[in-house]
C-alpha cells in the first residue's frame, strides 16, 4: 500500500504527462477521416504495453484494431482481465470547448481533453497500476489487456474476435475502468449498463426539394412528416410508444430500488448543476435512479435535410432524417428492439411518404452477478485508498462488450474513476488527477489482494 | 413586330451569352460570404444598361446595391418601371445539380443555372428588350430599372430607398418579371403574390449538451421538445394552430375561384409530374388553386443542432433551431403574423424550456387592381407572341417590394416569362431558351404599344 502510494507521488507528474500524449490524439473512431490516428492511439498504447514486458497483438483491424496483450507468466497466480478503449466521441460543438479538445489542459486539479474520462484516462491508470506492481519484471497476476477502438462505434470487431478467439477473455476477474464513481468520494460498482439501438430514421416526400411559396399549402414537407412521426414515437410525458418495447423490462428487484434509495441525492442540485435543466422529464412516477438505471429510453440526437445554413432559404424539404437511438435494459435485446422500432415507424408514416430506418450500432443490456471474491477485493482497495468501500449502481450508458465478457463468465467488475461531472460525449470533458493518480493505487492495491 | 422577331434572330445566341455571364455570378444574397459577388453582379448589370444610355445609380448599400436607371428621354412619351432582381437563392443541396450551378448549361432548349428564371434570366429579357427597341438611341418610352439584390432576403435595402426617394418609382406602368406563365404556351398575369413572414425557433432545455446514456430518461431533449412544439404548431391535416392567424383571411371572390376553376389542370399530372409527390396535403376541403394562392402555409425548411456529423454520436441536445416561414395572403399583415407565432410558440413550449423567434425577413401579401390599361396592352404584346393572351392566376411565391410598389399607385404587371417546372429555390433550376427569346419580343412589343 505504501509503496504504490510513493510510487504515484514519485511518478505522477510522468504519467500525466504520458496521458497527454494519448489524449493529443484525435482518435475518434465514428469519423472516417480519423481513421488513421486511431491506428496512431492503438500504436501508441501497444508499445507502452510492450514497454512493461507485454507480448502484443493488434488484433481483428488495419485502422481500429482491438490490442490484446498479454503480461509475464506468474505461475499459480490469477488471470485478470483488464479492458478500456483508445477510441473517443467526435469533439463538437467546438466551440463550447474552454480549451481545444485535444490539446489536454489542466485546471483546478482537472484535466480537460476529449477522452480524459472516457475512456483514455481510465485505461491509462490501469497500465500504470499494472507498471506499479511490475518493479522489477514480477508482476503479482498474470494480467490480460483488451484495449479496443471501437467502443464508440458498437465494438463490431471486437465482437467478432470473442466469437473466434474466446480464449482471448478468459480470466478470473475481468476490471473495466469506463465508469464512475457516484459521487466524490463514493467509489462505485456498477452491476448493470443499458443497451443501445442507434440509427437514422429517413423520410422522403418528394422527388426533389420546392420552393414553398409556389408549392406550400399542398407539397408534402419531409421535416414536417418527420416532426409528427417523432412526436408520435414518444410522448411528451416520456412514453416510449413502440408495441412491445416495455413488454420485455424486468424492473430491478425492490431490495435494489430500496439500496438506491438510500443513496446520498439531492434531486434539485442534481437537475440544476449536473443536468443543467429547469426540469427533469421522462417518466416521472419512477424515480430517477430507476428512469436512468432501469427504464429504456428514445432520443432524437439531431435532424439533417433541408436548409440549415446561414440566413433564410424557402425551400419544402424532399427529405428529412433523424438521428435517433434507444437505451434498453434488461431483459431487452438490441435485436428485438430495432425490429420493433422499423415496424412501428412504417405503421406511423403517412401513405404519401417513404420512410425507412437506417441501423447505425446496437449492444445488449447487461446485469453482473456480484456474489464473486474479486467483488470483495476491489471494495477492500478502494476502502485502503479511499477511505470508504463501494456502493452497487447501474449506468444508463452502454459498453458493448461487457455483455460478451459477462456471458464468458469471469467476474465483471465495472469499477471506473470517473466522476458524474465530467461530462463525457460533451465539450469541456474532463477527468479529476486525484481521481486518475487514486485510481492507479486502486487497481494496483487490487491487483496485489488477488495474488494474495 | 417583325423588327423585334429579325432582332432576336440574329442577336439570340449573343444574348445567350451574355446571360451566361450574368449567371456565372455567384450572388447568393442570404450568404455573407457572397457579398462581392453581390457587387459584382450589381456592378455587372449596371455596365449592361449604361451600354444602353441609361443614367445608372447604385444606391442603399455598398454590397447589395439596388441598381436604378434612367433610359433617355422622350418626351411625351409614358414612362415605364422595369423591376427584377440579380440576387439568387443558396444552391445547396449541391448534389443533386446535374451540372453545376454556377456554371450555366443547356440542354434540350433549356438553360440550366442558379439564377436562370428566379430572376436573372427574366430581369434580362426586359434588359434586351429595351436594347431592341432602341435602336439608334431612341426608345419608345421613358424607361426606368430598378434592379436589386435583396429580393432572397426581404428587400430591406429597397424598402428604405422607397421611403426616402419615392420619385425612383413614379412611372404609368410597372412591369415585374420574377413570375411564370401558367403553363407552356399560356401566358399569365398574377394579380395576387403571397407575402411571407420568414424567422427560426429556438428551443433550449439544458446548459449544454449531455451524454444520452448517462442522463437519457431524466434531461430534456430539445430537439424533442422542438418536435412536440411544431407537431403542435401545424395539425398533419394542415391546419395552423396560431390563434387569430385565419382571422384576418379574405377569402378570393367567387368569381376568381370559378376563373381559377375553369384553368386547364390536371391534378394527378401536377402532383406526380410537377410535385413529385404521392399525394397532395394541407387544407383539402379546399382546390388546390385556394390552397396555393389564397391560404397561409406555415412549412419547416431545417432543423439544427445535436449531432448531424456522419456515424452517431449519443448526444441529448441543449439546443435545436428550427427554420421555418409562414406565407401570408391578403389581408394578413407580416408585423402582425409575427407576433402571433411568437405568442403562440411561447405558449406551446413547456416551461423547463427557453424558446424565441428571432425574425430574419418578411412582406406583405398584394392584390394588385387590373383595370388599367397597361394589362390589355401587355395582353395583346402576348397574343401577338405567343398566339394567345394571359389568363389571370396569382402566385404562392412573395415578392417583397410589390406591395410597396402597388402602394405608389403605378399599375404593377407580374407578367413573368418562367414555366411551372423551372425548378426556383431547387437543383437543377432553369429557364426555357424559348422562353427567354419570346419574352424580349413581348416586352419589346409591349414597350412599343405603351408608346403608340
Amino acid at each position: 500500500m505504501s509503496d504504490l502510494k510513493s510510487f504515484v507521488a514519485a511518478n505522477g507528474d510522468r504519467m500525466l504527462q504520458e496521458l497527454n500524449d494519448l489524449l493529443r490524439i484525435p482518435s475518434i473512431s465514428t469519423l472516417p477521416v480519423n481513421a488513421s490516428d486511431c491506428r496512431h492511439a492503438a500504436e501508441w498504447v501497444a508499445d507502452q504495453l510492450r514497454n512493461l514486458d507485454c507480448e502484443v497483438e493488434l488484433l481483428g483491424s488495419d485502422t481500429h484494431p482491438v490490442v490484446w496483450a498479454k503480461g509475464p507468466e506468474v505461475p499459480g497466480k490469477p488471470v485478470v482481465l483488464a479492458y478500456g478503449h483508445y477510441d473517443v466521441q467526435p469533439p463538437d460543438p467546438l466551440d463550447e470547448w474552454e480549451t481545444p479538445p485535444f490539446e489536454p489542459t489542466v485546471r483546478d486539479g482537472n484535466l480537460y481533453a476529449r477522452g480524459a474520462t472516457d475512456d483514455k484516462g481510465q485505461v491509462f491508470a490501469i497500465i500504470k497500476a499494472f507498471e506499479a506492481v511490475s518493479k522489477g519484471g514480477k508482476p503479482p497476476v498474470n494480467m490480460r489487456f483488451l484495449i479496443e477502438g471501437q467502443e464508440e462505434m458498437g465494438s463490431g470487431v471486437l465482437f467478432d474476435l470473442l466469437d473466434e478467439r474466446p480464449e482471448l477473455v478468459e480470466a478470473d476477474a475481468a476490471l473495466v475502468a469506463d465508469t464512475q464513481y457516484y459521487a466524490p468520494g463514493i467509489p462505485a460498482i456498477e452491476v448493470g449498463l443499458r443497451g443501445i439501438c442507434y440509427g437514422e430514421i429517413t423520410v422522403r416526400t418528394l422527388k426533389g426539394d420546392l420552393h414553398s411559396g409556389l408549392y406550400g399549402g399542398v407539397a408534402p414537407n419531409a421535416h414536417e412528416t418527420l416532426v409528427h412521426l417523432l412526436a408520435k414515437l414518444k410522448t411528451e410525458k416520456g412514453k416510449i410508444n413502440i408495441p412491445g418495447l416495455y413488454e420485455a423490462v424486468k424492473r430491478p428487484a425492490k431490495a435494489e430500488r430500496d439500496a438506491w434509495a438510500k443513496l446520498p441525492f439531492k434531486e434539485r442540485e442534481f437537475m440544476r448543476d449536473e443536468v443543467g435543466a429547469k426540469a427533469l422529464t421522462g417518466l416521472t412516477r419512477y424515480s430517477v435512479f430507476e428512469r436512468l438505471w432501469g427504464l429504456p429510453t428514445l432520443e432524437i440526437h439531431g435532424i439533417m435535410g433541408g436548409f440549415t445554413g446561414e440566413g433564410a432559404k424557402t425551400v419544402i424539404p424532399a427529405e428529412a432524417t433523424a438521428k435517433v437511438s434507444l437505451r434498453l435494459v434488461p431483459n431487452q435485446k438490441a435485436k428485438t428492439v430495432e425490429k420493433q422500432l422499423i415496424k412501428t415507424v412504417k405503421q406511423l408514416a403517412p401513405t404519401y411518404a417513404d420512410v425507412s430506418f437506417s441501423f447505425i450500432h446496437g449492444a445488449d443490456p447487461v446485469l453482473v452477478d456480484i456474489g464473486a471474491k474479486p467483488f470483495d477485493l476491489i471494495d477492500q482497495a478502494f476502502r485502503e485508498v479511499e477511505g470508504r468501500g463501494i456502493v452497487f449502481t447501474r449506468s444508463g450508458g452502454s459498453i458493448p462488450v461487457v455483455a460478451g465478457l459477462a456471458k464468458r463468465g469471469a467476474p465483471v467488475l465495472l469499477a471506473g474513476l470517473g466522476l458524474p461531472d465530467d461530462r463525457l460525449h460533451a465539450p469541456n470533458e474532463k477527468i479529476g488527477v486525484d481521481q486518475f493518480l487514486n485510481g492507479i493505487r486502486v487497481y494496483g492495491r487490487f491487483f496485489e489482494l488477488m495474488a494474495e
